[in-house]
């Protein structure tokens, strides 16, 4: 089963839960499998497979956390607390680039000589289009092929949810679990759309930004606040006659980012030039990474930088519900159109209305 | 009265009305002035003296919008819906720079000139610090004193409050009265300190940073997320010897702005050199805003970001107050610190936490 089948059947049926992913299909001897629209596991048993390493049941797993049903998210949160004290222990990449930049080519490229290198890499996706569509513009059929069938290599792609928070909460959540068996590097990858890098920026360690090398405006057509977030550059497709366009690019992104203020990091991000088809700088990319990581824990940054990142989360999350209590609280949605109204014709300051609004809405 | 007087009253005595502003204190006749702990104005009192462009008046009813007592703030909200019909009309300017960059001396040079260019300037503060210490870094005993008896200006330092949120919607309310005070040109100055900046940003027309010329590496002291919002860059103190090094950080400030995407007012930001002290580059700096001004008026991003502006101060209000509620409500604040540590710790997932504190607090 390729990913596209899977990604369909698991936004459209979410009851069926995911059988294998990367091993041949075989039939499933085990009874409790018959009944597709029950997990039949105990919380116990999910964990214990899990750790095990057990590629099935972890999706399966998986499945359970991006389900909108409550049954299914109340056995998730069980899962993942017990998950939670052996997960942890991995390196977290986010990779952004907008459609074309090479992202695929170049996860399957880097994720092949990663996992070579004795790593067990999950490769998770953050795709906001996956709130509308259902479709994921991050799961098409011909993508990453040489690496889907590697045994060493997990790929799922984005859960859906209503906002971008839901689909984050999915992912962080099943970082935990690809953690707790044994994927010791997690890729996040996204599309550049709405506030996606800021989320996945927010549950990694390390953010990557890809490039391809255009006509040497490539810098103008960067969304503003992704530069700064970017630990590494890598321009991709440098190959061929490219290879000079790449060179220019890289010196253009490298003087961009001499310009801003050193990151909390204490790291100078880092720009590479890399071809997945000629098979160059993946290695430099690499070692660049695990520099980072060296780097961020011998000075601390990293630990405190997950701390911060949870916490980030927590509160998140609060915040998100809040307002949405608020906003969809029946008084509100029918008042709030014309309190707009009202201060978008000056009529009254915007702290007045919301004053009067949460007046009525703490009634 | 100085402004540090006039401060250190305000902020330590809420009902000491401000009397006279930049006009030689003479004593005051009105018997209502005797009780100086009630405001005897009516509403329509103030809002009649406000529009005929009485100082005093204005320092009064600013007074009343920066009071935390509720009868106050009862009366200011009501002088405030008055008086939006008749503000608007004014250009807002936010300038920013570390202290010691020059904001006071450029701010009196190009003031100046502004109102002897028939504008009438009214000159505003967000202090970060005012939150804390009930002093001002922006209230300097010594500061702009050119302007501070000139006629046609009007200088009120920051308000202080509990929060940023707070002294911030005084100033954005503040900006209502001395606009319909008949001032056409508003600046509001901030320190680079915390989200000051941003707040600011969230309530100008134009944003200016300014920046005095280093040792060639002062791009690298800069705020992340400065050079994003600003949509010119003085560099000051461009005199004498200092002029050759205010001309490289002019060319270094440039082309690091050209790498990033054009802003969506359509506007690529300018950056000038200046000297108040030699009075170069303050026409330069004027010209420029105001072709700023005329350009973001003809392709309608100044009214659609003063619309935009508006519903982020009515959602970004009702934010704050959800959160304030939430995190004030006593059994949310008894079983917070438990929780952090949780999730700290790594023994709950920060969603879980969030969803139990979220329940415990809807109950």
């Amino acid at each position: 089963m390729d990913h596209f089948e899977k990604h369909h059947r698991e936004t459209h049926a979410e009851s069926a839960l995911d059988v294998t992913q990367g091993v041949e299909q075989q039939p499933i001897v085990n009874p409790h499998f018959v009944r597709r629209h029950r997990p039949e596991f105990t919380t116990e048993q999910f964990v214990k497979r899990i750790l095990e390493g057990d590629i099935a049941v972890l999706s399966q797993a998986i499945t359970l956390v991006e389900s909108n049903n409550p049954a299914h998210y109340a056995q998730a949160q069980e899962i993942i607390e017990r998950c939670l004290p052996y997960a942890g222990k991995s390196v977290r990449i986010g990779i952004t680039g907008v459609p074309g930049a090479g992202k695929s080519t170049f996860i399957e490229a880097i994720g092949g000589m990663v996992a070579a290198q004795n790593h067990k890499l999950a490769v998770l996706a953050i795709d906001p289009s996956s709130e509308r569509s259902g479709g994921s513009i991050l799961g098409d059929k011909t993508r990453m092929e040489s690496i889907s069938t590697n045994p060493k290599i997990f790929i799922r792609p984005s859960p859906s949810a209503g906002s971008l928070g839901g689909v984050a909460r999915k992912t962080r959540e099943t970082v935990v679990l690809c953690e707790a068996a044994g994927y010791d590097i997690v890729f996040v990858e996204t599309v550049g759309v709405g506030q996606s890098e800021t989320a996945v920026h927010s549950m990694v360690d390390m953010f990557m930004l890809l490039q391809i090398a255009g006509a040497g405006d490539e810098l103008q057509g960067i969304k503003r606040g992704i530069m700064e977030m970017a630990d590494a550059v890598v321009i991709t497709k440098a190959e061929g006659d490219n290879i000079t366009r790449a060179e220019l690019a890289k010196r253009q992104f490298e003087n961009a980012l001499m310009l801003f203020p050193l990151p909390e990091s204490g790291w100078r991000p880092k720009v590479y030039t890399s071809s997945a088809v000629a098979g160059t700088g993946l290695d430099e990319v690499w070692a660049g990474t695990m520099d980072f990581v060296s780097f961020t824990r011998a000075n601390g940054f990293f630990e405190a930088n997950r701390r911060r990142q949870n916490q980030y989360w927590m509160r998140e999350t609060i915040d998100e519900a809040l307002k949405s209590d608020f906003y969809h609280n029946p008084q509100i949605e029918s008042l709030l159109p014309r309190y707009c109204e009202q201060v978008l014709a000056d009529l009254t300051s915007p702290f007045s209305a919301a004053h009067e609004l949460l007046a009525l809405y703490k009634k």
